[in-house]
């Protein structure tokens, strides 16, 4: 899938709901069938970006992009209720991967792959300032991206409080917590992995249940994220098969 | 440092012993100094490659690069002997990752986070097929460049076959091994991963002591090679410190 242009296939996209991450509209271009297509975008709250022609040109090089553009989803999204019930029909401990605005395709791709390879339940990622999924994410994710469940919500906070209603343990990832190989780690749980650059937001992280942290015996003071996802996951993984 | 062009700065990089990766002579090229940076680069069994002279102007615009640039390393390697004297001058059991013909220069520095993160001791790589120290290498690894001895090595399965008279284990990380959770990971230990597309090679894998398994779940046969590395890192991590 990846990027779409031209005023038909952005219009039929909308139309049938495929997963739109954005759509770009060259400045001034708002007549007739483009000003149909925005206003379709803001009544489902897709955001419209204005750019300059250039911009368009240099992404369809020779191509007829007559204005308009959209990245399109990778793969569909879930809702997150779907990843909790999932797991409660499978008879298991919901296990669950939220990403507080991961930038970096690399990193989903892989997180992805180790949410497979664990038997987790699914991602959740934020609508805004993280990566989608992305064709450079389905890559990276070496076909994950086909198995695992991905929901996309507008408020993790608010996400993040309802799965604790729901009797789900939600344990946010950094520096100042408990090691995690001291931290109980069965049962509902989800793991809360903060961006490359800032790792947990603030509220986000007073949110959490607790803190979970992994061991850094080095100078440097925080691990890549897809590989802190994964360690976790993994600790996850060997408290609930100890003894099996 | 990165990549540097000139004639006098790629003369002077390969008097003073700098770590050059590749240099990258315009094809024709060959009279005066380049044919003196060309012989000097043989001798020191340096890669020369020949390419077109817009290959060069596409690196460096605008810039004056006299028919000549280096790849040079973003970090001095060390010698492999050295990693296991380190870490037996501080009274530890070495614990070292050996990277086969690994590719991305993403996995490298997260790679090298992950070794900075649980102490261990250094990591050695391949001369051929294989991501060197480059920049990206550097930012990818969040400053841990400047703290993990990396060596390079023409034969990997030489210097297996040393740490094994040495005395350390050598565990190779593929689908078909014990499970990590149940397989002693304490004492000197070497752990190899794969390359990200072609796993253990048939040579490197039979010269392990033994092979290592990261229990999967799912419906893809593999993780991402950092998170593979950072899994089984932190797992050695654990065992080594358990009842501590």
């Amino acid at each position: 899938m990846g990027d779409i242009f031209g005023r038909n296939p952005v219009m039929e996209a909308l139309k049938t709901n495929r997963t739109i991450n954005k759509i770009w509209v060259v400045k001034g271009e708002q007549k007739g069938s483009i000003r149909e297509i925005v206003a379709l975008a803001k009544e489902k709250r897709i955001m419209v970006q204005q750019v300059d022609r250039s911009k368009l040109d240099a992404m369809f090089p020779k191509q007829n992009h007559q204005g308009v553009a959209a990245s399109v989803a990778s793969a569909d999204y879930v809702d997150w209720q779907d990843i909790v019930d999932i797991a409660r029909k499978k008879g298991e401990d919901p296990l669950i991967v939220i990403l507080d605005e991961l930038e970096d395709p690399h990193n989903l791709g892989a997180i992805l792959r180790s949410v497979d390879a664990v038997g987790a339940h699914g991602v959740i990622i934020p609508k805004r300032r993280a990566v989608p999924l992305t064709d450079g994410v389905a890559k990276a994710s070496a076909g994950a991206i086909e198995h695992v469940p991905v929901a996309r919500v507008s408020n993790i906070v608010q996400v993040i409080e309802e799965l604790k209603k729901q009797g789900i343990w939600v344990a946010g990832a950094n520096m100042h917590g408990q090691y995690m190989h001291k931290q109980d780690l069965t049962g509902p749980l989800a793991i809360v992995i903060g961006s490359e650059g800032k790792g947990l937001g603030k509220l986000v992280s007073e949110s959490c249940d607790y803190i979970v942290s992994i061991p850094m015996q080095g100078k440097i003071n925080s691990l890549n994220a897809s590989v802190a996802a994964g360690v976790l996951l993994y600790e996850a993984y060997r408290q609930r098969n100890a003894g099996k």
